[in-house]
């Protein structure tokens, strides 16, 4: 009889073992993450004690109720390890668990094919298949297959060989898989995956300085800024590119004590804006608009404009002050005060930043997280959906736990993005506690090991709270690799970004290679944080100076591949060159609105300066494809086709083309 | 002011987030083991915002309440881990929890430093600084260190290199090392570690079967069995061995029916006496005596008589039946039976068992698992203290989990051994549920880079809950290695066996070279679970073929030796030949009772049939030295010494002696 057997009274192990469930974060203490449209794959270490056959099936119930439940298969016998995948479609928390159970007639039909046919036991055999076809006719009363079936077994006037092929009917089979005859049946503590839009994972976006779009400087030396209105002329470029995110630093009034002038000198000449990271002036605080740039209203405005083109828009959320912030005068206790009653600028001995105040969150914790959450909300009123966080590793981790959290209460679909490019044990917490999205260390990962091993950590380890918000450059990062590698560097890396990460961003002036750093320093010259920095685009284009058609294309690809939309089905493969990477990403016919698996190979030259020959190794059985198969790849990038199957000659010059962006052809492979 | 600062109000993260606490379990959800007199390594991730300087300190309870706190060292900087170790000296269940702190002095001492003397904000430094000694002042008021220091740092008629000299008082820091000036405190969850006796973790086990001791041949080919009177007589020749624990097969009436002959033959002939794992017969089951061996008293007196020699005994728990066993009759619900009414006995198709009826859990659960603890506990009341249970791994492991958490309840010192050889999902649960210690794969790892990798998993990643006893053989076990590999094969298993596992173990005739196994098998010919093996082992001493003075040798040195009584502090060395084995043991002199360090090493050739030359690549730090130390190691086994270094020659011919035990002389070494 299928009975169901919880844990013992008392006992943490089940009837049957069920440990190692997987996804959960390292302690077990956060829920994990996915996002809609994501195929997560799902693990668990199932066994028992003795030879009889098991099953295993993850449950998942949505925020409905809604219940789904997909087989597991086992791998490796030897590792009892279990998997499946699960396709979330709706955001919310969703519950899961691992059922266990012992296959009752796969585990008799195991021991009758060997012991019938060897004349061992066979009235005792036919017997105890003849109970469990009975069994599963009285559970099924309708179907005349069990009852026949049953009939038939156990019939002792037919030959055990007969009686056997009564039992091996395929048909009993397929309907004993679809629902089997179990018992000990077993499940394991629950756990919870937070469901959250597919904004929060997947996007390309584009950094840009409002302020720069129309800026004009007078003969006199004196600049007119760049304002919400002239800066929205610019959008529909930028959707144009492919992007869907338009990200813009703050918008604050800035500072005027210790302003910075240009290149990060100490003294701002009267005609130098400052940094909008030196928030709140005269003219207000996080709460305020720089004048500068307009109203309120021409924010709202701005984020409309940028919807209409199909931009969202994210704001940045810096929570430091200039000396000349209201918050300083008002609220002095959530800064440091000194002993000479000054208030503490930001410092890591000997740098110091005198434009900046920090918040001091340990004087009055209750105060000042109150007020950053009013000023979150009131963004959020004023229609922002995703917040770049600067620095959030200057703060404390559990605000963040805190803040998230209160937000996602009522504000499900808002994004947080982390830009904390710090150690590894803070960017993971920040992730866990709630963060959508994180910078990474990808801008200093450009050698083909250090990328093979990056893309791995974050696909298959962290992929289930960490989401890579892959960034190709900043407005205050600017690699060795981009200022030397020239075109290429700027084009592979920008066909990794985008293909190895669900989300990727570009800081405008990428496409225009921008690639003069400040002497010794590994930030652009003339750095836009702290100068009007206007840009003829149409003119670069036309001179043939511009990247944006190979970023367009890059965006287009994105569009067009599912696969490339999902972080956890990334896969390296091998290949004979030091420099030349390859990676696949795949998604299964099931999980596709076509119903056609997807499958893309990027093979890319990580050598900027050179042409490379070597033989890819592809592990076919990562793309869905049978080991010896031959099917056929596109190059997405140039249209070539080629045939290929596991081993396959490339031949990547840099300065032609830095990377194959390979789809397999599905239509024409078995 | 130093305040307590607890998780904000609903947030998971502390104010200083700690986090990958360790050692724990997979799951987290059973409690890590130690057992009296082990060195436990202790990790957490611990970080904040920010740069100020932060502390650590792992803080025990013992089961009294008594409190240790050890202070913690950050590894790499850049992992944010920290760690310590903790020596557990009394039994019981002990309480455990990381705390952090940002360390207020050495946060203010890292600025003043750097910015004193450069001219840096001079005065609110020394002021802030002044006030740091005034609250360790406040905090201290009887000690005039701090109260002097107050006075002279805040002493603005003195220089400023004066007042710094003031605060670089080697004494300041002393007394603030010791007890920091600490403020934004956090504590970590509590975790627990289950401290159990030394014996669970450590022994020198020896297997025999008391009927062979003593029995004797009549000239019609009938037997007299040994019994434990006569079997007592070879108890004083173990212990000289050295060995702790004596270790004997079921002692219970054997079943008639179906009983086995010699070389697992199917007839058993009159004078057979049949396995004891057929256990039960009209003498009774497992609660009886076989009366071939004696009586109940006898078995008692036989268990005195072993710790009268200073042995301890290990009994089998087999739970399994012979078709004769009272069970069958009373309790038929405890097995399988089938449509035609018999019982099944063991099989795994095609094989089969039919002396041996399992049990089966599922029908009576609550009747079979009372019984079961009735007979454990019987035997515990007739002196029973160690058991090893056969097979563990064919019974549901929630069983275990409750039996053993009973058991220990009333008899935290009683061990039990799992005899499972299975896959290492059973053996990690099994260990985990309860069981003190496990046989392991140690007898089919051979090679050297097995060997590497299985002490490592053994020593690193499942030390925390999987306590190793390395048989060399058992009497079913007998692999091609010993077979093919002579004396010297027997010697190195030995000497790995009895250095790198903290409890090994030998079953009788290993001393004597008995490498001749059934053809086609890997168990001894004429098992001894099927007849009787009187061994005349003082002709076979004298005739120089038994290396029991080998054996001797190894368990001296292991007494000697406290870094072998140990587990985690186990290191794997390089060398550059592929069967030379490096690894070490090193215990620090804080941890030994003379105070002195004790290290270990071992450097075995694992091919019984060479000689081999080879460079032995040493991790210094591993053994407590500075790398490009010199240092004198003496062979524990033939006496000689050498002056060694990293890098070292060696030469280990098998045919003359195939293991170094090496010994650090810590005396000559500063």
């Amino acid at each position: 009889m299928a009975k169901r057997t919880e844990s013992r009274a008392g006992t943490s192990t089940g009837r049957i073992p069920i440990a190692g469930l997987s996804p959960r974060t390292p302690d077990d203490v956060f829920d994990t993450k996915a996002f809609v449209g994501e195929v997560v794959p799902f693990e668990a270490t199932v066994f028992r004690e003795g030879h009889d056959i098991i099953d295993a099936a993850l449950v998942v119930t949505d925020p409905t109720g809604a219940v789904t439940r997909s087989p597991m298969t086992l791998g490796i016998p030897g590792t009892d390890r279990w998997s499946t995948e699960h396709l979330f479609e709706v955001e919310g928390t969703h519950t899961w668990w691992i059922e266990a159970w012992n296959d009752d007639w796969a585990t008799w039909m195991h021991a009758a094919e060997i012991k019938v046919p060897a004349g061992q036991d066979v009235d005792n055999m036919l017997a105890l298949g003849t109970e469990l076809l009975q069994r599963a006719a009285q559970r099924d009363p309708a179907s005349a297959l069990f009852r026949d079936g049953a009939k038939a077994l156990g019939n002792a006037s037919l030959s055990a060989t007969a009686r056997m092929r009564v039992a091996s009917d395929s048909r009993i089979a397929a309907a004993l898989a679809a629902q089997p005859l179990a018992s000990l049946v077993t499940a394991s503590p629950k756990k919870h995956v937070r469901v959250e839009r597919t904004r929060a994972a997947v996007g390309s976006w584009y950094e840009f300085f409002p302020r720069s779009e129309g800026a004009k400087i007078r003969d006199d030396g004196s600049w007119t800024s760049g304002t919400f209105r002239t800066a929205a002329r610019r959008l529909p470029a930028i959707a144009r590119m492919g992007f869907d995110v338009v990200y813009i630093p703050p918008v604050h009034p800035i500072g005027r004590t210790f302003r910075k002038g240009p290149n990060n000198t100490l003294e701002a000449g009267p005609n130098d804006p400052g940094s909008p990271y030196a928030i709140g002036s005269a003219d207000g605080g996080h709460d305020a608009v720089d004048p500068a740039l307009g109203t309120v209203a021409d924010f709202e405005w701005f984020v409309g404009a940028a919807k209409n083109v199909g931009l969202e828009l994210a704001l940045d959320l810096a929570l430091q002050c200039s000396p000349d912030h209201p918050w300083v005068r008002e609220h002095p206790e959530w800064f440091t005060t000194l002993p000479d009653g000054t208030i503490a600028y930001a410092e890591n001995p000997p740098k110091k930043y005198q434009d900046i105040y920090p918040l001091n969150f340990d004087n009055d914790y209750e105060g000042l997280s109150a007020e950053i959450l009013r000023i979150v909300r009131l963004w959020i009123d004023r229609g922002v959906t995703i917040f770049r966080v600067d620095n959030p590793h200057t703060k404390p981790v559990h605000f963040w736990e805190w803040l998230l959290r209160d937000i996602r209460e009522d504000h499900p679909e808002v994004v947080f993005l982390a830009e904390a490019f710090t150690k590894p044990a803070m960017m993971q917490a920040l992730a866990q506690v709630g963060f959508q999205q994180s910078y990474t260390y990808f801008t200093w990962r450009n050698e083909k090991w250090e990328l093979e091993e990056y893309l791995a950590e974050l696909s298959d380890e962290t992929g289930a709270w960490f989401r890579p918000n892959f960034f190709v450059n900043t407005h205050d990062i600017l690699t060795p690799y981009l200022q030397y590698g020239g075109v290429p560097a700027y084009k592979v890396r920008a066909a990794i970004a985008a293909t190895a990460s669900p989300t990727w961003g570009v800081y405008s002036g990428y496409e225009l290679i921008e690639n003069v750093a400040r002497p010794g320093s590994e930030e652009n010259i003339d750095n836009e944080k702290y100068e009007f920095k206007p840009r003829d685009w149409a003119a670069e284009e036309e001179a043939g100076a511009s990247i944006a058609p190979y970023l367009t294309q890059l965006n287009r690809i994105r569009g067009q591949h599912p696969a490339l939309r999902q972080l956890r089905n990334l896969t390296i493969h091998g290949s004979d060159d030091d420099a030349i990477l390859v990676y696949s990403k795949f998604l299964a016919g099931k999980h596709t609105r076509s119903g056609r698996s997807d499958a893309i190979i990027v093979v890319a030259n990580t050598d900027p300066h050179s042409a490379r020959e070597t033989t890819v190794r592809l592990d076919l059985r990562a793309l869905g494809l049978e080991p010896g198969s031959t099917f056929t790849v596109r190059d997405l990038i140039t249209q070539q086709t080629w045939t290929w199957t596991d081993d396959n000659y490339v031949r990547l010059d840099s300065f032609v083309e830095p990377a194959h962006v390979l789809s397999v052809d599905f239509t024409r492979t078995p």
